[in-house]
């Protein structure tokens, strides 16, 4: 089909751009050095690339994006890097499942939840300066020893320096340093093989982890496309413009805050300058020295964060030049 | 079901507020006076609540809200308060729908679009001061001549004032004023005897309008929560505390970005104060004078911004108190 053809809004993924992200990921962290997100892009056809470019071992944000990567059989090593209270999906997830699951824990009470969930392995989650989930450093060591008394095989720690993805580039080795200070020592009084961390903005300089949990570098996002990444933008809002407004200036296209992560900020039109975007739709000026498009035209808009947006459509498709020579399904969202 | 043993993150309507928000509406405006807009709630389980309350007529934004609620028996006229060029999707609909069908049209594309579509009727959609679609108000005869010549009927003019919803209450009727004179005027070069417009934030003071497109008053949102609007908050995201940082004076929720439309800025949490949100978490801190919850405990997220949230979710509870009364789905997603 040619990419004309496509109706519109719709989620493009531009396969050169794509492979060379995944190649570039896979040379600098080979095999399960490197265990992909699936949270940035909750979709096993895309994760199946991942695991024929050697990364076998995944990790998710939810339950549903755990019982769907191991139904297609994308199991060989799911961790569920987040904490929950979810016994029954838990349930679900360890007895449904052809997968080895491990989970993240936390808290006197996520430990108590997967081992009522039927969990075999944890990794204690330790906070490193984000102010989201994790135990104290210093607590890691008593709450592993409380999961081993429940009969949980605790496998190591997990820390995610979320805060200094897109720290500045001077200060972000140093940072990353001081952070993961935090976990060896946890690690030291947890034990275990496994140190968990890191993302698309640090996989670089965090030497501390045994595998980086990295999504984003896959389809990248406008927000991570300002660093110094040697990732190209792949993940693309494909839209018609359907009014031009020439006396004042601006066109009018048919995707906005229903098709895009809004929380980064507006989208990038390409060859345009964003006004707003509605619910609908992105209203757009030409960009300097730019010209306004004509009714019909189609524009790329390049999105402010991708997992959010991800998160909004059913399907990702594929494209090389303007054919489109695959279809990826979204199948991993909701809860 | 206790809505405790919901799963979380879930989508949550309190049905007393929803009642309530509907009845006033009703009063107002009652019958084809309001053409309830669709997009706010994408739900054909709600829209049947507005039917039962007296609104027949209803409007959307996408080819795919109007194919699911001519389905859903909810056809008694439908209009597209949008643009498109897609003339396979209007040929769907127009061949497939048992529905009055309206478009709006603003340019000869759109205009040609929906008689190769087979849409019998359309309104011309004005341009009355939010920089969208919609010609210049001086087109709009001409326009609906070109339309008539293609065999088009045309049912008059829509005009929406979106720029003017939360205006400072003191400027807002004569600001709405100053926009729908160039909708009458509009009008009269047009012909036909609809002219519709207006949302829930000018329902009361929108005079000039036959018909009043507002949608989120159902649901209701902190945006439009901040206004002098007789509605009240009945849409919540419904959320489990699973981590909590008592040094630090915070405690972290499940769900997040993929959760919530983040284009007016963050939500508020019922009883706390929003530190940030990330993909699957709220992170959040007593607010003034109250305490942290503890692991385990819901909280209520009330989202600043109605209808992207819905967009990304696949149902809402109905509730009423702690007991879930019903369940609807957001079946008219994507497009």
């Amino acid at each position: 089909m040619d990419l004309h053809d496509l109706p519109t809004p719709a989620l493009i993924v531009e396969v050169d751009a794509f492979d060379h992200n995944v190649a570039t990921m896979a040379a600098a962290l080979p095999g399960d050095r490197l265990r992909p997100h699936v949270k940035a892009f909750k979709s096993t056809a895309l994760a199946h690339e991942l695991a024929v470019a050697g990364h076998l071992g995944f990790c998710c944000a939810t339950t549903r994006e755990m019982a769907g990567m191991a139904a297609a059989g994308l199991g060989h090593d799911l961790l569920l890097a987040n904490e929950t209270l979810d016994v029954r999906r838990l349930q679900a997830l360890t007895t449904g499942a052809d997968a080895r699951i491990t989970v993240a824990v936390d808290s006197a009470e996520t430990v108590e939840a997967a081992a009522r969930g039927g969990v075999g392995e944890v990794l204690i989650d330790v906070n490193v300066g984000l102010p989201r989930c994790g135990c104290r450093p210093e607590e890691a060591g008593r709450l592993a020893d409380k999961a081993r008394s429940q009969g949980l095989e605790v496998r190591g720690v997990m820390g995610y320096e979320g805060h200094l993805m897109t720290a500045p580039e001077d200060e972000k080795a140093a940072r990353v340093e001081r952070a993961m200070a935090k976990l060896t020592a946890a690690q030291e009084a947890v034990g275990g093989d496994v140190v968990s961390g890191g993302g698309t903005g640090t996989f670089a300089v965090n030497r501390w982890c045994t595998e980086i949990q990295a999504g984003s570098y896959t389809l990248m996002d406008t927000h991570y496309g300002a660093t110094d990444l040697p990732f190209r933008q792949a993940l693309f809002l494909w839209l018609t413009v359907v009014s031009v407004n020439r006396s004042a200036g601006y066109a009018v296209a048919d995707g906005g805050l229903k098709a895009l992560g809004m929380d980064h900020g507006n989208p990038t039109v390409v060859g345009g300058e964003v006004w707003y975007c509605s619910d609908e739709h992105t209203t757009f000026g030409p960009g300097e020295g730019g010209t306004l498009p004509a009714v019909g035209d189609r524009v790329r808009v390049a999105p402010a964060h991708v997992d959010p947006t991800v998160a909004y459509h059913p399907r990702m498709h594929v494209v090389r030049g303007d054919e489109v020579v695959d279809d990826w399904a979204v199948d991993l969202r909701g809860w």
